[in-house]
């Protein structure tokens, strides 16, 4: 994946867009973030009026050996589970979709077992990671695999026109290595970044931030190189969205982070493309305690915070409207000149 | 309006969908916000499956004396400016209206000219307020007609099959009156009520801080007497919003209350017809510093916070998807039973 460039922002189009802003039928600044959110999306996209409709949703859907040490609340069979729902159109994250009238793709890239269903972009790369308390989670050559279907996943949205990516991701236990890779990525404390997970009660907790520490301790994963930490303490579906981020950020095309797991993918799709969190925006701030560090790490301040933690893309998909409504008012609010008002 | 009762909210239906929420496929309480405020709504509104669409919005526009004081950024003649803009679409709150399929209704209910236009509610019952720094708002009488004018407009959008509220305003120098009254009900320092207002620029700060001081000091407002509020120091569109969201309460219908201005209406509301507030969620924390005073008076916790100042209603309906987003959930997702996944 080195081979990949990210484009530089279009920083004059950018400045377009801010005296545009002014010329509007409003106090300047007044719309706030909003005014922000539409200017970083000129600069994204080189475009004076840009848009992000229709969005594209990309759920990637994978496994974690580390479940064997009792890091989550729920069996790991609930993975599977979790996406037969999606694929009826039962979940969270479809509603949300179909709210916002996304492209909505589903990836198995390392469910651990055989399921096969129509509407289910079968891209196994191995049937679960490893369990990296005690063994590396994938190899050098399984962690680029999985990045390269995440980019290839993403081309194939992009090839739908969609204009703002929202990846999404199913895993039961994922929050671990999530954990795992803002703790080396940050240094933070564990007991800074490990809290609740999804529906895991507090006296779990402690557990769960000294298997992290060890497996850590086990592993000793470099830092600075992300497809190490990916191999060493990663998991598929956060490869696979690092991929298909890489995608989007090659074409311009802006994306909508989501919650802790996906913030991750961000973190490691930069390291590969420096440049790649240029085109990002953090859709929601998330309940889960490394979320916090790992925006700070991306250097993004979320839109929403809602108290949400439920990952497969829901608190993107909720903060879209957001975004929209930003490159509403700057295509259609008329200007001070057009409108026969007096500006000040 | 001492005659209007607003009905308690439907507590065994709040039970019910807490209940319901847990069977849905997603780990309890992961949706944060959206499970909160899809409770409140089936207490409001008594339905096992509250909707919240489509909205509608009515703009309520009037003139402030006590511009003459020099408390505003922009002259008066903008706000008759400003409805005409609205009237041909051009506007921040046109824009975001359409984008949530909102019904629009605009009411003159005190622009000081003689503007008449097709599409225009003209319900004037003054040419703007007296400058209250040296006389009253209005009379007892006034402030009642335009709690009618309020409410019977209210009434004419419920008829329409709207199922939110968004109350929004256009008066040039209506930061004034709002901080007034907040000042008034909060007791709370001027400094800390009174900020930049829209477009204000700081050195003039002082000046509106003095001038809102002194005027609370001339008219001596009775804190307890929401008519003796509005008409010594209060304002025509204040009244309007308040009379509206009394109109949606009385209905069991929920509002959602944009910024500074619509929050001191909803307290006017809530005065009036104790509960009123129980039918109401604040979409927006404004950057005005008088609206996080106001909203904590009003008990309610802003659902965004993207340091908007514009009014209109705008922050209330760039807020309105993710009430959306909340009942679609509870509608559309399935089950843990009939997606076959294992609740833990």
């Amino acid at each position: 994946m080195s081979e990949i460039k990210v484009p530089p922002l279009d920083e004059a189009m950018g400045e377009q867009v801010t005296k545009y802003l002014d010329t509007l039928t409003k106090p300047p600044g007044s719309l706030g973030r909003l005014e922000e959110l539409v200017i970083e999306l000129g600069k994204m996209t080189g475009e004076a009026f840009p848009q992000v409709t229709k969005p594209g949703v990309i759920v990637f859907a994978a496994d974690h050996g580390i479940t064997a040490e009792g890091v989550s609340a729920f069996p790991k069979e609930v993975t599977e589970q979790m996406v037969r729902n999606f694929l009826n159109g039962g979940a969270a994250i479809n509603v949300f979709s179909r709210a916002i009238g996304a492209e909505f793709a589903i990836v198995d890239i390392g469910i651990d077992s055989d399921i096969e269903a129509e509407g289910l972009t079968s891209k196994k790369v191995r049937r679960g990671t490893g369990n990296f308390y005690r063994e590396e989670a994938m190899t050098r050559e399984e962690a680029v695999q999985a990045l390269k279907v995440g980019y290839e996943e993403g081309e194939k949205m992009l090839a739908k026109g969609v204009k703002c990516f929202i990846l999404g991701e199913m895993g039961i236990g994922n929050t671990t290595p999530s954990s795992a890779i803002t703790a080396v990525l940050s240094g933070q404390d564990m007991e800074k970044l490990v809290g609740f997970g999804t529906g895991l009660v507090s006296e779990s907790v402690l557990h769960k931030q000294k298997v992290i520490t060890e497996a850590i301790h086990n592993r000793q994963p470099n830092a600075e190189d992300p497809i190490d930490l990916l191999s060493k303490i990663g998991g598929l579906e956060i490869a696979g969205m690092a991929g298909a981020m890489l995608a989007a950020a090659s074409h311009r095309v802006p994306i909508l982070v989501d919650g802790f797991i996906a913030t991750v993918s961000a973190l490691i799709a930069n390291m590969i493309a420096e440049g790649a969190s240029n085109y990002m925006f953090v859709g929601h701030q998330s309940v889960e305690p490394g979320h916090k560090a790992a925006a700070e790490l991306l250097g993004k301040k979320p839109l929403v915070d809602l108290g949400m933690r439920l990952g497969e893309g829901t608190g993107a998909a909720v903060a879209f409207p957001i975004l929209q409504a930003a490159t509403l008012a700057l295509k259609e609010m008329a200007t001070f000149a057009d409108a026969g008002v007096s500006s000040n």
